[in-house]
């Protein structure tokens, strides 16, 4: 299981949710990476911890004022992108060009949606994953892989129809790790996490909760 | 063959144009129809022409001042909408949302998009149609179907391979009843046209030349 | 006093309210107009009530899929717009354009702004008039008049300091006559009011005692 | 004078530029600073040049995906930041919340607009400065204080009409001292940059030359 903790501009310290992600990731048998904001990440790339952004731009190099570049997250060590968060939706064209941005520059992509249509959608333009989660269910502390399971199912079998090749996360209050394994119960590859780490008072506690029944 | 005019903001009379669709529809096998802006629906369905709708807005009644609501265009004599026009690029969230609202209204449904993997994940979002329209050709007289074939036929594999049902259009500087043929040889099931028709001096033979050859 | 009743997407009949204003505004010394979603300018502006639109874009006659154009819905008969209603809010710079292509079409224009800060930034673009409407108080029934005086005394203010020739209207929780003479008494020269009359049963009762005490 | 290189997401080496800035700030009586990427804020901060951001956006801490806070690019090093810059335009409303969001972080702000029009607009938001750029003329080598006096001068009288304490700066094709000084001449107590610094293959020398005739 892919595990991806989302700092977005919670008041955490970033560096410090960054190595307990690094050093849970080593203790375990899934993969574990933080996604800070763009300022940080060169910093939070330093601690060893495998380092997403959390939104690039569907743009290049050029006249681009206050636009996130996708070669300057990658120089700065990020490895992957979310696209189209629910907290930053895009245009179609837009996540169409900023998959192909984030490729370019060697960024690993998942792509976010609402719903088993959306995500359908978001396979057909062939990021490396996409991630379903139902925006009612964010940041509740009610996990999607138990308040809506047939969404997480849904998902999957959209993603597969589209393109088999297409992992499939889910997000969405997950907290725990009965959470975690019953998402991949439902087929999910991953979970998007976000408060329940970023905000926990002993961040890698709460990773090692979560990794622990994998 | 489906062949819709697309009149944009153009400084054309909408009454004329929708007589000139009316006429030459009964006149042909070919089904042609007609988008006017949505303040003029109303008249134009009134000649008896089959008017669509340019754009409608993913909400339903209630607090939504300047939004175009599909059951209001649908009223007023519209019986199907475009979506997600190249010059009306919406979220994909907000496409899902249009779709719902169209059907919700009985509005038949054209997702219109740049290229075929954009298609696809258009397609994933069970509209009636989908259409294919490259950008760079929009108002050039340069048809889609004759300076970029491929991209047609990309676009009808990659909507088959999503949802077989869903039709594909495509569009982009067809002005001529050959452009209109050759989209059909490459799979479409009907073509968007605008300036063609629209600006054109007589109307009526614009689109007589166009099905013609049907 | 200018009291003008938005309909926005709400279930009414627009007519109906149309009627209400067109002879309200004949039975009272204040000034009643409708603002009709776009699709119903046409038949709105021909019952005699007058006619604003509830926005129209910053554009000129063009390709422009599914925007509405200034000429258009003046062409319909609509006399004057909205801009930038807080349901519909605009970048700086095409609130700026919308002025521009409004006043080209001979419209009437009110741009509408959250608080006195953005109202002086308003008046700064040149409309005939502002319209400051906190947003926490639309649709509450607590008219602003009542429940933030100093909102709307400090906008009269800022559109003041910017350009004395700017009228100032203001919205939010309006419903009673005795909130439009004290919106009045704070230096508002009209309010803007929806769901209050839009939702009524009797939309001229209800629009028969808002202007009573004027 | 204040001079202010902002270095887009141009293919050039920040730390090369912020050097320069820092060297050529000491070496002057203007006051030259630099605005990179928010992924290189921190790393630019560090060489002790001036620092500001690209953009932030109207948030503060919480679930904002993807989105620049001020906070962060404050403790990176920035000490102020642009906003609405013609490549990145926002609401009226945004413009505002910008504002306020870069003032608790202790952010200088510069909010940017294309006419006196929207300069006077802007300074009706209370920042500190406001920036006037044609947009016709970004990039082009151009300078606005040679091409288009007229619309400096008119903006610092449409910034002093609202609130003499803003400052007005204007940009757009400024790349020798002698544009730099026409500036100050028509009332601009400084000026944007950006290609002329940022692509230069000597950008101390071409620095030097800017603030040589000041």
């Amino acid at each position: 299981m892919f595990v991806l903790v989302n700092l977005k501009t919670y008041p955490c310290d970033p560096i410090e949710v960054a190595e307990a992600v690094r050093d849970v990731n080593e203790s375990t048998d899934a993969r574990v990476a933080v996604a800070p904001q763009a300022t940080n990440i060169a910093q939070v790339a330093e601690t060893g911890a495998e380092t997403w952004a959390q939104h690039v731009d569907p743009i290049d190099y050029g006249s681009n004022t206050g636009h996130t570049l996708a070669e300057t997250v990658a120089d700065a060590g990020a490895v992957g992108t979310l696209i189209n968060h629910s907290e930053q939706r895009l245009k179609l064209a837009d996540i169409d060009g900023t998959v192909q941005a984030a490729e370019r520059a060697d960024l690993e992509t998942v792509v976010c949606a609402n719903n088993p249509a959306q995500i359908g959608a978001a396979a057909a333009l062939g990021p490396d994953a996409v991630a379903v989660e139902p925006p009612e269910l964010i940041g509740t502390g009610t996990p999607v892989s138990q308040a809506d399971p047939d969404v997480v199912e849904d998902a999957v079998n959209a993603a597969r129809n589209v393109d088999s090749d297409v992992s499939v996360l889910c997000g969405a209050g997950i907290s725990t790790g009965d959470d975690v394994v019953a998402a991949g119960d439902l087929g999910a590859e991953g979970v998007l996490l976000a408060s329940g780490v970023a905000k926990a008072d002993d961040p890698t506690a709460a990773l090692e909760d979560l990794v622990e029944p994998l």
